[in-house]
């Protein structure tokens, strides 16, 4: 990649140079959330929202829409509708994996409760449909729509295939289209379609964000395997001890000789995990190589990502997503 | 009331009516909660779709739609969508209230887990939503939106009043809107949209499924407290044991003493319950005749309903829809 470290950051690059509009979304966003009868839901959202992470969903949406010149209004209303999508979205998967940390502070079932976390997260997916509704784009509510069907189907899909050894590659491959790269493809996407770009401009849009968001979630796998838990806020073999097949594993799995077959099986299938079993782990993803299998299996989708971008017009943004491509795999480079 | 117990009830009536439209809403509910990927989605939603229940909200689209003469297709994916938008908030409730049947049967988070039931729900909102972007109504899309917005908004405000003893009779109706009768509105009055009725008529059918969705909340409410348990399939006093402040309770400590409250306090406010105090709590109920006073009112809500479509065009299943309005308060006469 050969990033210097020093430079600015692309998402903060980008975020530079959407300002004007990203401080738009935020107000829209604190507009939305607030609610006339029940404060427990500005106080939940707020929570997580304040959190910060890198609004990136919102952003891809908003440099989609300007790098397809759209002028109008509305690329605020759907760069609001994505955060809140993936708000609620982040707000239920809490509650299923269980989780007690998020963003390195306490989750919100953690603070409040699981019932919160459910019908707060209804909520927010209700106001992000009345919001794209305000749109007045059909073709963009039927994008979304699409997005949060294969979004939660992508997550049942999880569940039963987490633990399951027989998943292999192409299963990954959909639960991960799923759970992360759905919402990216649909929020770069819409970016193009409210700016009524060309057939092939939304199309390169599309496949941008879905690569794109492939790419962010195999790092996301890797680091779980090899990552400073100082600078990802969450502990290496996170996974492992959750029982989630991720890439290395099935990596793993698909090389394994019976011996270390029946290790994955007790640990991954039946969950019976002993002391010094995340330690063999690594131990057989290092022996296949798998991290390093995996890892180029990101870079290939961030290359992919790049490509896609390369017939829209020469502009700053293309350019600043581009990079952006690089950094999400820059991480575990 | 005067309703001939013999004749057939005024839903089945409509079901009978209707039935041809009916068929095709359940063949289209089968088509949108199958899964490609996911067969846990169809698994968990047949548990709940084919336990019955009476269909009432679907029904109730269908009927405003033929009573205002729509003969085109999408009064059909308008039914599934209200029927989905029902079974998604069904699956979330029973997670939220930690419940272990319903409809006489154990619900999908005992027979699967808490997750199924969190993320099947969220897929079949995603379906709701794909549905009604089919009819390319941006207007019952705002309608729905909004609908759902309001459901989510009475759920989370029902979590933090339930329990709380300032929780007045226009808390309580705030609750039950938004619980229950934000979708039997909405199911009403999208009928009339799609079949581009006059406003009056739109107005009026709002107003019915409003008053309607009242009345039908109240009469559970009640029937909590004086229901035959064989009839309703719950337990008397589950909403006191699941300490929620529901009308009869309200009434009554509208009008406790000081020694009545401090029992309140401690039941509901606080959850301290002991052997015998849901006797007590019926004695209180009885001693300031909250029962009959909370009949009374959804009398006046079945009434209002009927007031409602008077001016609608003189129609069979006007006259079922009135029909309606007894039945559902006649439970309690």
């Amino acid at each position: 990649m050969g990033l210097d470290k020093s430079a600015t950051k692309p998402h903060e690059a980008l975020s530079a140079v959407l300002a004007e509009d990203m401080a738009a979304v935020n107000t829209l966003i604190t507009q939305r959330m607030a609610s006339k009868h029940a404060p427990r839901i500005p106080e939940v959202t707020a929570h997580l929202v304040d959190a910060g992470g890198k609004r990136l969903r919102p952003m891809l949406t908003l440099a989609a829409a300007k790098l397809c010149g759209y002028t109008g209004p509305f690329h605020i209303h759907l760069a609001a509708t994505v955060e809140f999508i993936h708000t609620a979205t982040l707000l239920h998967d809490d509650v299923v994996d269980e989780s007690g940390q998020r963003r390195g502070r306490p989750t919100a079932n953690l603070l409040w409760d699981n019932k919160s976390s459910v019908l707060v997260g209804d909520y927010l997916f209700s106001r992000s449909f009345q919001l794209m509704v305000e749109t007045g784009s059909l073709r963009v509510l039927d994008i979304l729509a699409n997005a949060s069907a294969t979004i939660a189907e992508g997550e049942v899909l999880q569940l039963t295939a987490a633990q399951d050894l027989r998943t292999d590659e192409s299963i990954y491959l959909q639960v991960v289209r799923g759970k992360t790269a759905a919402l990216f493809s649909a929020a770069t996407q819409v970016g193009g379609v409210i700016a009524q770009a060309d057939e092939d401009f939304v199309q390169a849009l599309y496949d941008y964000g879905d690569a794109l968001g492939i790419a962010f979630q195999i790092v996301d796998d890797l680091l779980d395997y090899q990552g400073d838990s100082a600078v990802t806020g969450k502990n290496i073999g996170d996974d492992f001890r959750e029982r989630k097949l991720t890439l290395p594993v099935i990596k793993a799995v698909a090389k394994a000789d019976a011996e270390e077959r029946a290790f994955w099986v007790r640990t991954i299938e039946k969950g019976k995990q002993v002391e010094g079993d995340l330690d063999h782990a690594l131990s057989l993803l290092h022996k296949h190589d798998t991290l390093s299998a995996t890892r180029q299996d990101a870079i290939a989708w961030a290359d992919k990502a790049k490509d896609a971008i390369a017939l829209l017009p020469d502009h700053d943004i293309r350019k600043m997503l581009a990079d952006l491509a690089d950094y999400v795999v820059a991480r575990i480079s």
